[in-house]
């Protein structure tokens, strides 16, 4: 459009009407665009609920070309096998606990990710935190069921924890478990509060409160039950250490 | 009365009509406030707020006489000593910390009581948990600064915890010390939310919540800040001990 | 491993090295665990929801060994009919109304616990009370139907309350129960809303909240329809009469 | 308006033209408020917060003249100190525990009101109650420190209740006083929950929401410290038993 | 027993011990029980959530020999069809709209309850208040679809609801009705909050907001959709007009 | 009426009366409802939730003949199935994703009315507020999935938003679309939190939150999931350029 | 710089660097700034709270030469006594009762703005909508003190609002107003929730919750106590009607 | 002590004894000290709220000679004129703004952090995270006033993010800008909401559960006004690409 400009295709008046617009459209657009395919080797997040398995299919023709790694999440089983059929060809893998639904896999990065979860309740979240940072190339360790009740059977797995570059800890009921880790380990720590537990747990909103109250310093919360956002922000951090970024 | 009655002093009707109310008024009022002084050493406690030093000063010499103990919660500095000067002879003391004036002692007993406060903040209701167990006969033992972010410190004073009958365990903002300590000790635990926070703390809402949904078996609650009725019921249970009650 | 390094068999570098981990993992890991099973004659209780019959059936087999009692919470009558086929030759109990699942029997202790309940409504969390204190081996007494609306039903009962160590009272609605209980018995009271009622009850917010705010010094609140828990305390504070703990 | 219409003073345009607007107008703001005066003994109650104190003593001149009895509510005593001057000759009355202002009185009923409350914290709005109640015309019960953790002091006093065609039982904390009235008495209750209490008391909402969720039917509540609704609404009740309403 | 006493048949420390107990118990009990028969036509309500119909169908068949009215809220068709058959030869109705089961009638008072409903979806509501007051014995006039959005509508009906001793307002959403209702007529008003209305309605806590800050005097409040609440305490105040309470 | 009395033919008493309920009822009601029709091209709008297919289609039939535009609002899919026999020979429609049934349509305005949407998930509120008021005449654009997480989405479609008379932005979650479009815009802007989202969004809570809370001025808000009220308030206020209102 | 680059001063390279963040930097900022001066007749709006006198008067002194009006809200008396020697030779008018601070005026428009307000306390805010909506522009008419508690005094008003292109009505406690006028007017309504009440109006909640969910089509809510959005959101609907916009 | 027992010092009873608890005690809380201390070059950061000018000195004079950075937050500034005469030849150094205390400085990092704000009123918080991150040794650019209803402002600075390795999003009112910000960078997002605000902003509420809900992956949440937790937190991911931690 510039050439056209200077070989005088394109008068100044409409190189001006042109201009207004254009960075919002298409250069905005598609900068945006291709700079987050780019980057993170994942296009839009697919967002299951309140979607059709005809558009989640739908979604993944159109975007499964052009990313190495298509997700999508909270995806049913029921959901699932209604869109297989509409996908062939394209190989989607379906992580049955953690409700995802995924197509190829991101560039593998060094930087780890750990998974700690409180109890044997939280795994369905705390697996779609630990399989998205995997999916998008961070090595995973999970520790599972070292609630703060037996503060000794987390004492027992920091070992595990110390290497890696980012910690999420995944829990219900009174959500003190991320407090106490991050009292021991040095990494960041994302908090996950669930919605396990019953009465005053209010769905998840007393691990919530907890957890954003946390004394100990270095921690930060998402939203009760995402694990795709704990997954995700993990590994951003974590990639950090290869000084790439 | 009945006396009168078998000695044809009173009718029959009479005698119903009597009985009637009876229970209620003179038998029942005065028993249920002997039983009281004589197995708790102490009467009615007096609720500060909302009284005026003198309201408060009448009620001190009102039941001193009959009481081996008589406590008021919540008395500031500054009305406390405005009430001085109206109990002249009776031996009050003023605990500042723990905002408490008592007069007496309860009758010592052998089940210790031991507080756990998780932070410095912190040390105004646990001291007015642990003043009130101790005044009515417990042997009181305080360990303070163990919140969850340093969880080593607790664990180093755990011999300290372990012979007492009942744990007061007080924190504020994500309240997550008594899940911790009732897992690592035997003895119930009374767990006190306090106000210490902000924001997301909403004045203890926090702290209560989590404390509700204690992953940990063995834990009850009393309200925000409420030292006294920790340090009132610890000293019930440990009291027990002796066989006695 | 003390004497390997007495021995010369360990370097002093070697030694340290190891005592650096060792207290969290083996020593720690077995001690709190012994210490819990030999003390409460409870293994880990088992929390239901959440896990699938496979999986408690599966608990049950490891626990059931190394544990005279072994108890599972919330489990549904379609669930225990799943569970019995896979436990077979353990002698598993399933208590219908209190949803409990139980193998064994704790030691029988003297103290003694009461259940009071306000209405009919409560009696599932009720009885999840009074089944949990008397498998852990304190003899019960229930009283129900007492709710505050009718306080003469209760006065009627309170030489049924007297002797009890520990009062779990039980109510949904307004929760008024537990402050009346407390001023007319002399026991440590734990409270328990249930989530009975509708509107404003706001599923049992209602009760807790009114029951947090007791007047009568001496009570404690557990969880929204924690029979369990309240159980659990009533049976650890009970206990303490026998001077033994 | 109607004669001069007849007697041809008006035409029938300009008569159609009145009557469009009239009744919402002279006659409506007239009509309703004649009847209010009529039938009540009291205009517009003034709502003090929010307003100066001379606009409060504008509202006083211009209402006294038309009615027997004249209000203002939540009044505090510096601002009373202010209006008094600007309202001379009028035989204002200033209740201070009551927090209200008052210019006459209403006329006589026999219909008794009853003003039970839990504690001496609650005694500015049950003064609120009485005295409104009081001005009203209803004659007047009062019982204090009755709450129900020591329900034998209620029951005592019940003979005094018995006679009221309406109580009003007022109480902060947990709120439970309404319930166990309602269950002892006849006639019909409105329960006032005041902001007395602290931490989980939520400023009264605690007591506010176990007020509504109470187990004994005959029970409406007003808001949190309303003791003027509260006496306002039992005077209407207690009336009723003329007959003449 | 007395005459026993007096006769000597029963000694001294005997009689004591008896009077000790003997008010709450046998007196107390059915003291209370007869008294509310006697005067109120309506034994204990029996309150259906919870209950299986075996339950309800014992409980009318013990209630209904000595009682006039017997009367169970929130009973669903399903629930009645299997009630029927379990009590035969008691001539028990089933009110549907209302969802009460009624047995008998009490007795036929003066004093007319109205109520008022703002729309169609608040009927059900507004039936149980209207047929509870109706079935206790009041007069009822039933006055609906009045809502606040065109307030001509309840305009016209004022001369309806003026007779009335009492009013019961049925509204969800904003819950403005009660206000503008007591603001045109004399009678106490009796405010029912609907959980009809979605989003920020929550559930009916808008309307009860709402109507818990009325400015208007003579309103007080019963739980969300309690009609059976409203409709008893209507029945109260209503029939107070009667002198004979 | 006013010829009658004049003529003799009603009493002065007569015609008083008459006066005094009048103007709310034959004036009052006819003049309200009449006005609404006219101004409007629409009758009373048909609330679907809590009424019976046949309720709904009595009501269609009797405002059909008397209305150009009948509106019915949450209609399902199997009611419509069951209405439409019930109303045969009126031309009903059913907009399935914006669940509304209506019967003609409004007269076509000028002013144009815009309704952006952050994400797919909104589609149904939207559609809601598109179908109303395009069916009130006012020409609506829509503009999807346009949400805050990629900015120059919006940026590209402002061309398409700018003409618009009033802007209907519809978003869950954290619903910050409001204001990020009323900076870019300047017509006014009304608000629809939907119940989208999880967790923390407590079904609309938090978008309704954020979007009272916009910190650019000219934004609205209606209720959570409200297409209804925001196509119809859009639509009067895109009606007023046409000068004639 | 478009004519740089075609005249050879500036490379290919060059021109799409700047282009790629021109728009958002110069060209953007610029456009939106001078497009809302423009338009709006008025610049940023300063936000009084958190801001010292002298940032107001550096703002003011900033603002001022650029543009018609300059508004402050929320300035108290104090701060403008200190603002106003700050900004020596600039016209600063000072709003005492609606707060605000502002310099010259809006271009004058003809459709106009009811601002209704239910008592005297709600005043505060109803001026700051007023005073807000009249200096953008908009002919201003004021109708106070017709709460819904004598829906008379509103109707006797109507006539005043009829020609209102937009009203805006100012409720605290049950905020039933709204709702109250939407259904008389045809005009869309922009509802205020203030703070003004006690107890359960909790700042407010209680009347926004009640005007988000008011039954009257044609409502939309602004922030509790938000008088300056309302003013300004009314200001813009009203001057649609010049078909200008 | 190992030297001691290899040297038969210490009986192998005695070395075991003392292996039991040592861990926690001397080893455990030198190590987690020093290991703190020496990864983070800040010791325990000192929370100011609830301690006493002279505690805090106290503190400072501690901790200063182990650790190159001390750190004490919420410090007022009467406070800080109190302290500073408290530690005479301690070079602290007091940032208003911020309300820190800091003594000293942490090492140098190459990660850049950046503080984003919406507005002036938020500048408090902003400079807590800014001035945190800055002493903790993280190179940090800011980034003011830049709120979602001007998004081109936001737009025009992201040359100035883009560098950073960790972006604090600081927000109130409808915290809006993480999500914005989030869908325009790369970097890990973490938002603060700020108190700022004012009615349905409930302290902040609404900007924390708006940033919760955020639809941009990569964003995590602080406490609200935690500007301190933000800057600790940013920098230990920021400082993460040195590839050393």
């Amino acid at each position: 459009m510039l050439s056209e400009f200077k070989g005088g295709k394109r008068s100044l008046e409409d190189m001006k009407e042109k201009l207004r617009d254009l960075p919002y459209k298409d250069l905005g657009f598609a900068k945006v665009d291709n700079h987050r395919a780019l980057r993170r080797g994942v296009a839009e997040v697919i967002y299951g609920p309140g979607k059709t398995p005809a558009q989640i299919a739908t979604l993944i023709r159109e975007l499964h070309p052009h990313n190495s790694l298509v997700l999508a999440t909270r995806v049913t089983e029921p959901s699932f096998r209604k869109i297989r059929p509409l996908v062939k060809g394209i190989p989607v893998v379906y992580h049955a606990e953690a409700r995802l639904l995924s197509v190829g896999q991101g560039r593998k990065e060094k930087g780890k990710v750990a998974v700690v979860s409180a109890g044997t309740s939280d795994s369905s979240v705390a697996e779609e935190a630990a399989v998205t940072a995997g999916l998008l190339g961070s090595p995973v360790v999970r520790v599972s069921d070292v609630g703060v009740a037996g503060v000794h059977r987390l004492l027992d797995k920091l070992a595990l924890l110390r290497p890696a570059q980012a910690v999420i800890v995944v829990a219900g009921m009174e959500g003190a478990l991320p407090s106490v880790v991050a009292g021991l380990i040095e990494a960041p720590v994302i908090a996950v509060p669930t919605s396990v537990g019953y009465g005053a747990s209010f769905e998840g909103l007393a691990a919530l409160l907890a957890m954003l109250n946390s004394c100990a310093p270095g921690v930060a919360v998402v939203n009760i039950d995402n694990g795709f956002g704990a997954g995700y922000l993990a590994h951003e951090i974590a990639r950090r250490r290869s000084g790439k970024v």
